[in-house]
């Protein structure tokens, strides 16, 4: 174990409540408490038990709260290391009094992540397993639940250890070879190694395609929502709201990003960014301004939602509309909604929903791609809204969200750059195995694979990866 | 002890950390929790232990986090029930999750104050040492942490026991002199109890005098900011500010209330209240609302703080001003501030700093009986800053802050009115024994009295006055 000296952070969230944790983690954590703590020695309890007590300040022998005093003991401890958790009463004011006497007893002030930190340099967790600690935090629906807390149990480490395992074997007999390199022997066996490698390489690809739904799981989908003006965006938005608001509010202390609305659909959220709309005659200057504004979102979405008023619009002019928006962006999904379905007369309504060829598109040198039925609703009174939802999971749907209920799925970028670069390293070694180059150089490459899949658990570490990976923690973890 | 359910409540602030509390309390608090718990059983367990593990959804084996279980076995215990508190991962959504389960296992979700509310039930507090519980978490200074945990701690009950054991003592010799009612004995000796009754209402009288400290202590100020059009207001409130605004920003999550702005003045609370500001000539219609306006805040005020700008107004004006303010409030203190110091002349400043004499006023009927010395400063240079600040407190002061340090105050209105009443109750005994009258009438006061100050502590009380009390308190309290 590494030596270390005693950090201390509040654990819980910062406001008023009944209960308040103040953490404790290192050599003199049950020293420290001990010295502002009356009624018994703790330092002479047992681990893993519970002690009722005062703290006062010893300076001014001033009473700063009644608490219990929880103890763990090296090394069963979530560090590894001595921990005392101290319940205090939920109060700003008794949480900085009793961090500010820790304090001056010689405990220093945690940084971010630093309990999970050590309790990684301690190897209580590995580092996949670390990072899934804040992932667990911010989860916010079952899924990404289930990926955070599969890969903290160590299910994905484990997976990637079983990789590991499978090409060390291998890069041993390779690094055998070069220490008798003068006798060109082969004590690889190279189709064992080519097969080994296919296997591999199609489990790491595996691991490389679930990030994007990963991705989706952790972060939503980035749907940019655009139309004309009185298409009904904020109505729609309202719609699909409606029951999420009630969840949320139910929640106090939820926060929200610069994405201005999240609803959850069958728990893949949905981060709506609004835009300022389309005008009727986006000839002028000021016009062009806005309509480049609004495609710089649609270049970060995922999904563009393009509603329409069917009212009020023809198809040709809703296909040009997609086609103007989409111009640069051939791949990207496209929902087209037409709204108003209560006001819309029979025959306008007809004009969509008989529409089942390609949209005509106006600029001949990018042919849309898009073949998009448009989903008819009624924002005001809600007609057709489950279409819409439908709709929505079926784009991610695609994804394969189906098959994520057993498999291991990366949610981390980090994860994924890893396992790209170890992809990369063990195609060049079956390459290489196919022209036959020198033992050395697949030594290296496989050397370089192994080196990427083993700093995704952080075998492989540096103090700077550890520093940026812990930084992103909140204070207290 | 009472028989109840099992409550459970998040104790935790919500919002994301690396921890959250989740408190059970009641009979099948242990039996609910190892219903979901693996890897040991929690029932054989001891108290005051603590057991790390997993906690599963019985119905679908979905893991719902990793968490450390807390046992509490009655009557060893917050509530003196068996209480189970589960420290899981800081997240909403595992909160919820894990709360949703317990509630299926047949737990209830806890009201607001329950917690609490079992303890006081079960005799593991009173009633004033649980309204601390509520003050000790909305402490935020020194005085009102230190007041609220010496309530806590049952300081103040002590006293009003010490109080009531000696009354109770005369009264049962009263009311045995009534059983024995047709032979006419004294048992209690009326010397003796008109003495007891001079100290009990001494002591009775100081701790109402105490309220008004305590109020303060526990409310803070509120000082109602008014002054003409471009005296300053905004500049002198952020000045005011500028540390503490450094203070409450290390704070997340703090929240404020209506009112406009606080500063915190050596562990005093100021609730500055900001007013539309007096127009040169209120006398039109639109005016005279506005005046009514500002005349309406003033009444609610602890503190008039009237702002005018030493370059612009002459000391009658001023006085005028403050005159008409004061009009219908005579006895409401008032600070006087001249600002724009830096920019007003020597003969400016001089106007104001020679003033000595007693303000004119122009309302004869109602003399004014402030007699100020107009604080001088320049908001904008900050230029004494410190001489308001020592005149703020110096209001304070007067209230008896410096012999706080030792003796109790009372913060709790409800307590403040039981006192009162007591306290008129004991003025008739004094008065009926200096007038001789019957026994029955004397001990009927006395039992009033007694039952007021039982009141306090919970000695006597009533499911109406308990469910006011509690459902002030935040859930999982």
């Amino acid at each position: 174990m590494l030596s270390f000296d005693t950090i201390v952070a509040l654990s819980t969230p910062p406001g008023a409540g009944a209960l308040a944790v103040i953490r404790l983690s290192g050599p003199e954590a049950v020293h420290i408490t001990a010295s502002i703590f009356s009624k018994k020695n703790l330092a002479d309890q047992p681990g893993h038990t519970l002690h009722y007590g005062t703290l006062r300040d010893p300076n001014s022998a001033a009473i700063l709260d009644e608490v219990v005093v929880a103890l763990y003991h090296t090394p069963r401890s979530f560090t590894r290391e001595d921990v005392v958790e101290i319940s205090c009463h939920g109060s700003d004011y008794v949480v900085r009094q009793v961090l500010a006497v820790l304090l001056r007893q010689g405990a220093r002030l945690a940084e971010a992540g630093e309990f999970t930190k050590r309790a990684f340099l301690n190897g209580a967790l590995d580092l996949a397993q670390a990072e899934a600690v804040a992932d667990l935090i911010a989860a916010d629906s079952a899924l990404s639940h289930r990926v955070a807390l599969n890969q903290l149990r160590g299910g994905f480490s484990d997976e990637l250890r079983g990789l590991r395992a499978r090409l060390v074997q291998f890069a041993s007999l390779l690094e055998l070879e070069l220490d008798f390199g003068e006798e060109d022997v082969e004590f690889a066996d190279r189709s064992g190694l080519a097969r080994l490698l296919t296997e591999v390489r199609g489990v790491v690809a595996g691991l490389l395609r679930s990030f994007e739904l990963g991705s989706v799981i952790k972060n939503g989908i980035t749907t940019v929502i655009a139309g004309r003006p009185n298409a009904g965006k904020s109505t729609l938005l309202n719609a699909l709201l409606r029951e999420e608001r009630a969840i949320v509010s139910a929640i106090p202390g939820t926060t929200r990003d610069f994405i201005e609305d999240e609803v959850s659909l069958d728990s893949i959220r949905f981060r709506f960014v609004d835009t300022a709309g389309l005008r009727d005659n986006p000839a002028d200057e000021v016009e062009a301004i806005g309509v480049r504004r609004t495609r710089e979102r649609i270049g970060q979405a995922a999904l563009l939602l393009y509603l329409f008023d069917l009212t009020n619009l023809t198809p040709a002019e809703v296909a040009a509309d997609v086609a103007e928006l989409t111009r640069e962006l051939p791949q990207l999904p496209v929902l087209v909604v037409g709204n108003k379905l209560d006001a819309a007369s029979e025959a306008q309504a007809a004009a969509f929903t008989d529409l089942n060829t390609e949209y005509p598109t106006p600029n001949t040198q990018h042919p849309t791609p898009h073949k998009l039925q448009p989903v008819l609703l009624s924002a005001a009174t809600q007609t057709g809204l489950d279409n819409l939802q439908t709709a929505l999971l079926a784009q991610v749907r695609g994804a394969g969200l189906e098959q994520s209920a057993s498999a291991t799925i990366v949610t981390n970028v980090r994860h994924a750059r890893a396992l790209e670069t170890a992809a990369s390293h063990l195609a060049a070694v079956q390459q290489g195995m196919e022209i036959a180059v020198g033992t050395e150089l697949l030594a290296a490459d496989l050397r370089h694979a192994l080196a990427a899949l083993g700093e995704i658990t952080g075998e492989i570490s540096s103090d700077d990866l550890l520093t940026s990976i812990f930084t992103q923690f909140c204070i207290g973890k």
